[in-house]
């Protein structure tokens, strides 16, 4: 499973190329290219629909020794259903491409379109197409994901301020976590605390209600979902919002008990991918507002830092001791070898 | 190139599988798995959206080495193209997931946007998103595009009814002819009929003009693409339609040319898949409006034969002699070779 070696360029340069070249608005189009999800607003339609899609290769972004087919349905699913929660939006449809190697079971397709079709359903989302290849040796997943707005309040990546408050949903680092046991042979633990790391990482869930219910708040500037980790991902909500941010490694919600299997929380916190919570921005007059309001049954939130005056830097502080540049140690599909 | 063995189920197989399973009309969805593109109403729209995709994995749909990244654009693209122009509806915007390999060059990437850039907006459609991924081996493409309706004119695979004139746009069997050129070596060919070929095979034109005259003509019943042969394509007009279909092979607008390169023109008329012609059906009493009416500028319309009673089988005639049925011998991603 060792995968062939680096290239000469990175994802985030291929991705401001196309950024710079075809990041359009126009006609329908209220958000293209750059942010979770793709914004449209139909000729008469009073809502904004959002598109977004992500692809999943056998090898990179999951292994079929450690994972059901279930499994990689509700996974394949999910990242997508993260996207739309990342702009506030509800999910509505989805579309699947397979590529199928030879040699896959009939029970291995019926039960990955079950995983699909189990974890849309529970948010809303109802499979309307699809398409199937044939793939040489890996499986391939192509799913594309439409939301709808509620009352066209959507939340983008850019809007940040200097000075607002920023915050996560859940806990930072635990998917990477579990993503370290099954690479050191974990697939099977029993420990309760092992198992949910290992099943965060197998099957995350969306943050779907808590994406909706901020976006209807109307005290936030901006959001997006945290997927290749928050070294890589604040950067690009800094340079949509055209600020910096500070964040306290002392307040980042991480997933302590990682300390105890020889792993570095607050490493898997900063630079752990896959944990699809949402990072977002609030002005610090709404601050405690948001705090007394957010309901009790969503996933817990944490303030971690500031948005302060910048391009794109990161910084980080322990306490009171000085702050330094945050490294961007996130994943990168085309640097790095997941497994 | 060759590619693994054949499984122990078909495409149609999991088709069939997932049309039962999965094919839902519900709240928003006018249709769901089972044709060209889903039809989706957004809330308070006018009009109907459409949504389509498809995978093209190297070495399966396209090889490196006979096409540049530009026509790979260009194909991609417009198969998707083809898929909207079968309903009849505005190609309006796309989103490509691509997974690279390791040694693609900046060039090759650049080229591939260009290739897709160009052609998308060549029919109205925008890139609006997409993702990146790395694979081991091939490149890996998946796009969707979404469309609109003018009107809620939309023509599906069901409609048609027993004694309906059968039509097809364009000629048939030319794209595989280009293949086969194209497999024996003939990739950079002097004769203008073989460039003619082998373009149609690596650049198809969707037949967008024409799919949305004939939807907004209001004289046709049911409408679909030929991608996977007119042997493969033709029962699913039928079964989606619930009648049969009797075809004169007399009539079909083969490409004669290729009988010259040692190839049967029949044979890829029938068989040949990547066509993306249109096929539709027009009751009886609409077909000599339609022949008056369609407009000179459009790719030619033949009419090849008409719908009959019966479930989804399609029968052959040559003239007056007695028909037979025709084997479905178009392509099947999991029982065929392509390379």
């Amino acid at each position: 499973m060792v995968k062939k070696p680096v290239r000469s360029f990175s994802e985030h340069e291929i991705l401001a190329l196309l950024h710079k070249k075809y990041a359009k608005t126009g006609t329908g189009i209220k958000k293209g290219i750059g942010d979770d999800a793709a914004v449209i607003q139909p000729g008469s339609s009073g809502e904004y629909w959002l598109i977004t899609t992500d692809m999943l290769v056998e090898g990179v972004d999951f292994l079929r020794e450690w994972t059901t087919p279930r499994q990689i349905g509700h996974k394949s699913i999910s990242v997508n259903l993260s996207d739309i929660a990342a702009m506030g939006a509800l999910p509505r449809f989805f579309t699947v491409s397979l590529g199928l190697p030879p040699g896959i079971s009939r029970h291995w397709i019926t039960e990955f379109y079950r995983g699909l079709n189990h974890q849309g359903s529970k948010y809303g989302a109802v499979l309307i197409g699809g398409d199937l290849s044939s793939s040489s040796e890996s499986i391939l997943i192509s799913i594309t994901a439409v939301g709808e707005s509620v009352g066209r309040k959507v939340l983008y990546r850019s809007g940040a301020r200097e000075g607002d408050a920023l915050y996560v949903t859940g806990t930072l680092g635990k998917s990477a976590a579990g993503l370290k046991l099954l690479l050191s042979g974990h697939a099977r633990t029993r420990t309760p605390l092992k198992r949910e790391a290992v099943r965060c990482h197998r099957e995350p869930e969306p943050r779907c209600q808590a994406g909706l219910w901020l976006a209807q708040s109307g005290l936030v500037r901006c959001m997006m979902d945290l997927s290749d980790g928050l070294s890589t991902d604040l950067p690009r909500l800094c340079k949509e919002s055209g600020t910096a941010a500070e964040i306290d490694s002392c307040r980042l919600p991480v997933f302590a008990e990682a300390a105890g299997w020889d792993m570095n929380p607050l490493y898997l916190a900063l630079h752990g991918g896959e944990d699809f919570e949402l990072l977002f921005a609030v002005p610090e007059s709404k601050s405690s507002v948001l705090r007394k309001n957010y309901p009790d049954d969503l996933p817990p939130i944490t303030r971690i830092g500031k948005m302060v005056r910048g391009k794109g830097e990161v910084w980080i502080r322990s306490g009171k001791k000085n702050r330094h540049r945050l490294k961007n140690l996130g994943y990168d599909h085309f640097s790095q070898k997941p497994f």
